[in-house]
């Protein structure tokens, strides 16, 4: 009997493969997986596609997405009627068309939360800077040349440099008094405990972010188009508090926590009218998709008081992101690594494999389908 | 009826009074509260005491015994016999010589576990940034101007530049399979999921630090004098393995954390030998006290790859640290800033209150002694 064949299309500069994976070695004896430099010209694709490749049963997504000259979903017309499955080894498909896909008869899956306890570690990191600005003093303290006095100076400051945007000295030494202005830049350091996060999207990422944040002693409140059924909170250590919309929730929280796809009801949730609705000195952590924030109200609102602090992981133009956040002393920056960690890429190709069995031996609909 | 006295000594440059507080404008309705500037010149301390301060009941730490040309301690025989408590507005005590003070029927307190929470969240903070390096890729990130593509380039990477040691980028195409190869000069980023951690100290800030590390997945096991009683497990959300030393337990853990005082057995328990116990490829996070820790042997064992990464909020040498640190990509820094938060002084004031009048109007023992 012939193997069936999944296609694992690589990027030639570099190629995306687990094959260090005891799982993947089992599959590439499995199935006639075909490893194969991709050029960026997508009629190299299509010819590929219409030849050695119009057999194929799944399609194994790799970065070499990234580098097309043009739209993956252009090729979704070239697609041989042997495919059943195209299996992202990550979580955003936004990039594919999953109801053109639907309407061939292709399942789309992702890797659904495999990855969300390190999505979530990256929220909390984001979190805890954005309360204590230890982003800010680990990088000054390092100019410093290790010399905490020197880098302590800044506490108790009232300002911030309006181009540098780096915290000021204070010249008033009743502002030393670090039993009363526990500052930086005029922005307050807080502890967590006691406070309220509230999160958009409590999925399997959000309840991870959730938990943490619980632990760090916050309050929990969320929204979401339906609340958690009775069961999925008694699954919790703590009572989250359900609000109906993002507008209702958002005056309670001292910090917002996004993590929501891309979707048109999530472009811009963070805008010129929405940022009003925050407590002044609030603070905002993203780890879904940039588009749910303006950044220039984000910007303004970092100026204005009205935030605090914000923690991203995701920006609106990746890979070139704004530059004003480079310098600001009240952003805690990562450069999209929310899934980065080898445990991460072991479980992604797992699940990977595990979508497309069920596909393509196993008939059915996708352990994770998302379309 | 003359009010108690309670000494409030001040650094003339920087009078840590919290002033703003309603415990504290309470406090000083109560009792006749001395804020004092005092210079650095322990005579003028002997003076005074032998003088004005003849008569007090209580003294309030302030930073000023940071200022001090000589030893608090040295004080001692000149305080007056009325004193009855010294009430330190933090945690660590070391400098003040508890047992004599209890010779001389003076209770010294501390704050006990009132900063717990915010020492634990910089606990939580330096281990996130020992697995995901996320203190590199914050600066990494500021200096590529916020292109993500140029500040990922390290990613796969195998080494490190001996001198600057910052990570390099890989001259080897085949390291840039990130499905592979998730690591940073050489050094692997992992989730701390189903990892395990070692708490040395599981007293109230150990406690809050495991169930941080708890939330995010990690197995906890401890070491401490004597194991944690039954009921205080089950009042965990978590069952953690009791070692009955430190020895036994290291090479169990893949992160350490050190929530350990400053005593004569914490002395360099991270030290050339205890080091070889370490699985390779660990991490250590100390929120402690910088001499639990022999800061040669850490250096090198980063080096030589027994240790992925430290986190570090307290060092040997305060306020000036090992300048080898601040060029390190694999060490997390932090400039002793465990506690403070505007929330974390609050709570101090309000037990530090507590602790005063436990003693010299209840006749208490004080709420929190240390001797």
């Amino acid at each position: 009997m012939t193997k069936l064949k999944v296609f694992l299309p690589i990027n030639p500069q570099r190629g995306d493969i687990p094959d260090h994976f005891e799982a993947f070695q089992k599959f590439q004896k499995e199935f006639d997986v075909i490893i194969r430099p991709m050029s960026s010209d997508l009629e190299e694709w299509k010819t590929a596609l219409a030849g050695e490749l119009s057999d194929i049963s799944a399609i194994w997504i790799t970065n070499v997405v990234f580098t097309l000259a043009g739209e993956f979903n252009s090729l979704i017309d070239f697609f041989p009627p042997s495919l059943r499955v195209i299996a992202v080894p990550w979580v955003g498909h936004d990039r594919f068309d999953g109801v053109r896909l639907r309407e061939k008869g292709i399942v789309l899956c992702n890797v659904g939360d495999s990855s969300a306890k390190d999505v979530a570690d990256i929220a909390l990191y984001l979190a805890l800077g954005t309360f204590r600005y230890t982003s800010y003093f680990d990088k000054a303290f390092r100019e410093n040349k290790c010399d905490i006095t020197a880098t302590r100076r800044v506490i108790g400051g009232t300002d911030y440099h309006s181009e540098t945007k780096q915290p000021l000295v204070s010249n008033d030494p009743a502002r030393l008094n670090w039993a009363k202005y526990m500052t930086v830049g005029g922005k307050s350091m807080d502890s967590p405990s006691g406070k309220i996060a509230g999160i958009v999207g409590l999925g399997a990422i959000g309840k991870e972010i959730a938990l943490r944040l619980w632990a760090l002693g916050m309050k929990i409140v969320y929204t979401k188009r339906t609340p958690l059924s009775e069961e999925e909170v008694k699954a919790l250590p703590y009572e989250p508090v359900y609000y109906s919309s993002f507008e209702e929730m958002v005056p309670h929280v001292d910090l917002l926590a996004l993590a929501v796809p891309n979707t048109p009801q999530t472009e811009n949730l963070i805008n010129e009218n929405t940022i009003k609705l925050f407590k002044k000195g609030s603070r905002i952590v993203n780890i879904g998709r940039g588009n749910a924030i303006d950044e220039e109200v984000l910007l303004k609102a970092l100026d204005d008081g009205t935030l605090n602090s914000v923690g991203l992981d995701v920006f609106r133009n990746e890979p070139k992101v704004d530059k004003r956040f480079a310098d600001r002393f009240d952003v805690v920056l990562a450069p999209h690594l929310g899934s980065f960690t080898m445990d991460n890429f072991r479980g992604a190709a797992e699940r990977t494999i595990e979508n497309i069995r069920n596909v393509i031996v196993d008939d059915g609909p996708g352990i994770c389908p998302v379309n």
